[in-house]
C-alpha cells in the first residue's frame, strides 16, 4: 500500500462529500478519536447560535412550548431509525451511566427471583459500576457476574451463552466493545437470553452511528447509547434510551420526576407515570447541550448505515492491512477482530509503549488516536469525515516515532486519557 | 405610587448597571419570569462560540484536559460561595431531581431503621416523586410523610418541628417554595432535625441567587438547587449538589459511576469511590450546557447576594405595596408572605381567572409572569434585571385586563406553563 493508493480510495469514496460539513480548525490534524468526542459539525454552530440567542435569549420560557419540551423524544425519534426502532421507542437525556441505572433496575425489578446479572470484561468499566449498583437498588438480591473473554479481544459469547440458565435475570453488555471494538451478534445473543427467560440491555454507546444495528428485528428488550462519539452530539451531550413498546407499561423508571408524569403541568401530588417511553424522563433536561445533538444525527441519517458501514470496514480493514505490512514488524499487535463481521468503527492497537507512542504521535505528528490502559492504541474511524489519507499519515508517523526511538522516552499520562 | 416613584427606585438601584449585561432582543418584554428561567447573559454568548468552535471545534478531546474535566467541581467552586459552602463541598452535574435521588437514597441508606421522610405540602412536585422513589430505593422501609400547610402560603414549620421524632430519618423542603415563595428558616429547622437526630436535604432551586444562604453556618447535612432560575444557567442547566465535608465520606453515591471513580482512567474491574465531593458524580457532564452556568454565577457573585437581596425584598414589597392599592380590589389575592423575612424573590397573586390573565398579560401586553394551577400567577423578580418599572407594567396590565373583562375570555392552558 502506498499514499497514493489511499487517495485513489478517497478519490472514490461517495461519502467524501460529507467532509466538508464538519468545521477544520486544524487542517492538519488527523484526529482518530471520533470514537470517544466525534468532530463539530458546521451545522451544529448555527444551532448554537439559534438555541442560545433566539430560544434562550429572545423567546425565553415560551421556548418551552416551541420544541424545547418535546426534545427528549423528539430527538429520541431522530435517533430510533439508525438503531432500528421506532417513533416512541427511544428518548434522548441525562448520561448514558444513568440510563443504564434506570433500565436496569426496572429489569431486575421484574426478575426478583432471578439473581445473576451477566456481562462481560469487556465492557466499559461504568457499566460494571452501574450494574452493580443496579443490582444493589432493584427489588431482590441480584450481583453481576463478569464473563471473561478468551484473548482480551473478542467478546466471550459462546461462554455467555453457556451460562444462562434459570438464575440470569439479566444480560447486559456493550454492543461494540470500548477496547477492542469488538462487535457482538446482536441477534445471536439477545435469542439466547431469551430463550433462557432473560432480558437483554445493550449499550450501544461504540455502535450507534457506525453501525447498522436492528433492535426491533433482534427483539430486544432495552438499550442504552451515547450521542457524543459517533453521532457528533458535542461533548457529554446527552444520552438516549431504549424501551421495548411491549414493555413500557410494565416498566417504571425507578427514578420517576416530572419530566416522566403524565400531567407535568397539574403538579399532582401523586406520581402517575406517562404512558410510552417519556416515563423513562426524570428532570429537566439540558437543552443547549440536547439541540446540538440534531445535526449530527441528521448527517448520519443522510449519509445511511449502509454506506457508514461500507467505508467503515473498508477503513478499518486497511488499517489492520497496514498494520500488517508496516508495524507488525516494529512490535505492533493487533488488538481488535480481524473479522470485519466482529468488529465496529475503530481498531486497537497494541505495544509495550503504547503511551509514549500515543503521546509522540499527538505532540509530534498532529496525529490524534487515544491510549487506553495499559497497552492500548485505539484509532477511531469516523466514515463521515475519515479519509484513507489520515490513515496513512497515522502509521507513517507510527513508524517514525517507533523508528526514531522516540518511544522510548519516558512519560507520564495527563489526567485525562 | 405613581410610574414617577418606580423611575426614582429605578434611578436609584445600586444594581441597575447589571441590566445592560443581559440581552434584551426585545425591550418591550416585561420578563418576570427569571424564577422559572433566567435571561441570557451577554457574556454567556460569548462563552456559547468559545465552548462550541474553541474547545470542541478546534481542542476536541483535549480540551478534557483543559477545563471541561474539572467542570463540575470548578462550578461547583463557584456556586459554593453563593450558599455559604466552601470549595470541594458542591459540584455540578445531571439535573436536580437525579441528584435529589442520589442525595435522598445515600441519606436514608444511614437510617434504615427510621421510616419517615418528611416534607411538606408546598414542595415541588417532582420532589415529592423523587423522594418516594429514593425510599423505595433505600436500605429499610421508608415512607414519605407530607406535613400541610396551615394556609396554602406558609410552611407549616411548626408542625413539622413537632413531628419530629426518632421515626424520622430525613427532611427535605424546599427552602423558598415554588408556588407562594414562602422562606423557611433554615437554621431552626435544621437545628431541630439534628436535634432529633434526623438529617436535612434542602432543595435551594428557588433560593440560590436570589436569597443568602449560609449551609455551612446552619450545618446542613446535604442539599441541591437549579442552576438556570436566578443563577441564569440557560434551559435546563445541569443543577448542583452539596454534601457536608464530615459526610463525604460515609456517604455514597447510590448511583456510582465512573466520572465518580477515584482513578477512572485506570478502568478498573471495582468501583472505588473518589474522595470528597467528585463521587457523588455519575456520567459524563454535558459541557456545553455546564459551560453556560459560569457567566451567570459570576454575576450574581460581582453583584452580591446582599445587594440583590435588599433589592429583591424592596421590590417584592413594592409589588405587594400596588397589590393592596390596585389588585385588592379587582378580586387579586396575595398567595406570599407579607412579611419579607419569610419570602422569597418571586410574588404569587391569586385570581379566580387566573389562567385567562395570565394569557393575556403575555399576549396584549408583553408582560409574562407564570400561572400555576389552579389560581396563581408568579411574579418572579430577578434582582440583576427586573426594574420597578417593570412591576408598575404588570400592575397595569393586570389592571387592564380585568377591567377591561378581558379575564372572562374562554382559554385554555398552552401544554407547558
Amino acid at each position: 500500500m502506498t499514499p497514493a493508493t489511499a487517495g485513489n480510495r478517497d478519490a472514490a469514496d461517495p461519502l467524501r462529500r460529507f467532509r466538508e460539513r464538519f468545521v477544520f480548525p486544524d487542517p492538519d490534524l488527523v484526529y482518530l478519536d471520533g470514537n470517544s468526542l466525534g468532530r463539530l459539525p458546521s451545522s451544529a454552530v448555527d444551532r448554537a447560535g439559534k438555541v442560545v440567542e433566539a430560544e434562550w435569549g429572545a423567546r425565553l420560557i415560551r421556548s418551552w412550548n416551541e420544541g424545547w419540551w418535546e426534545a427528549p423524544l423528539r430527538i429520541g425519534d431522530a435517533v430510533a431509525p439508525l438503531i432500528g426502532a421506532r417513533p416512541g421507542e427511544v428518548a434522548v437525556a441525562d448520561s448514558t451511566s444513568v440510563n443504564l441505572f434506570k433500565l436496569a433496575v426496572t429489569a431486575l425489578d421484574q426478575h426478583p427471583d432471578r439473581p445473576v446479572v451477566l456481562t462481560d470484561d469487556l465492557n466499559f468499566p461504568s457499566d460494571w459500576y452501574v450494574l452493580a449498583a443496579a443490582a444493589r437498588r432493584a427489588d431482590g438480591e441480584h450481583r453481576v457476574e463478569v464473563v471473561r473473554s478468551p484473548d482480551g479481544i473478542h467478546g466471550p459469547v459462546d461462554a455467555i451463552i453457556d451460562r444462562l440458565g434459570e438464575d440470569v435475570a439479566l444480560v447486559s453488555l456493550s454492543l461494540v466493545t470500548y477496547g477492542s471494538g469488538y462487535l457482538y451478534d446482536l441477534d445471536r445473543v439477545t435469542r439466547a437470553a431469551h430463550t433462557a427467560g432473560a432480558m437483554v440491555l445493550w449499550d450501544l454507546s461504540h455502535a450507534v452511528g457506525a453501525v447498522p444495528v436492528d433492535l426491533g428485528a433482534a427483539n430486544v428488550d432495552l438499550a442504552v447509547g451515547c450521542t457524543y462519539k459517533y453521532l457528533n452530539g458535542g461533548p457529554g451531550s446527552p444520552a438516549f434510551l431504549y424501551v421495548h413498546p411491549d414493555l413500557q407499561t410494565a416498566l417504571n423508571n425507578p427514578i420517576g420526576g416530572w419530566w416522566g408524569h403524565t400531567t407535568p403541568f397539574e403538579f399532582d401530588a401523586e406520581y402517575t407515570p406517562a404512558a410510552g417511553i417519556r416515563r423513562f424522563l426524570t428532570g429537566t433536561a439540558p437543552i443547549v447541550s440536547m439541540a446540538l445533538i440534531e445535526p449530527g444525527v441528521a448527517m448520519v441519517a443522510e449519509a445511511g448505515l449502509a454506506a457508514l458501514r461500507a467505508k467503515s470496514v473498508a477503513q478499518t480493514g486497511y488499517l489492520i492491512e497496514r498494520w500488517r505490512g508496516d508495524l507488525a514488524p516494529l512490535g505492533f499487535t493487533l488488538g481488535s477482530p480481524e473479522d470485519p463481521e466482529r468488529r465496529g468503527s475503530h481498531v486497537a492497537l497494541g505495544h509495550p509503549r503504547a503511551l509514549a507512542i500515543d503521546l509522540a504521535l499527538i505532540a509530534k505528528h498532529g496525529v490524534a488516536p487515544d491510549f487506553r490502559p495499559p497497552d492500548t492504541i485505539r484509532f477511531g474511524i469516523t466514515p463521515l469525515y475519515t479519509t484513507f489519507a489520515d490513515l496513512d499519515r497515522a502509521v507513517e508517523a507510527m513508524v517514525e516515532v517507533v523508528t526514531s526511538g522516540r518511544h522510548l522516552a519516558e512519560v507520564s499520562p495527563p489526567a485525562v486519557i
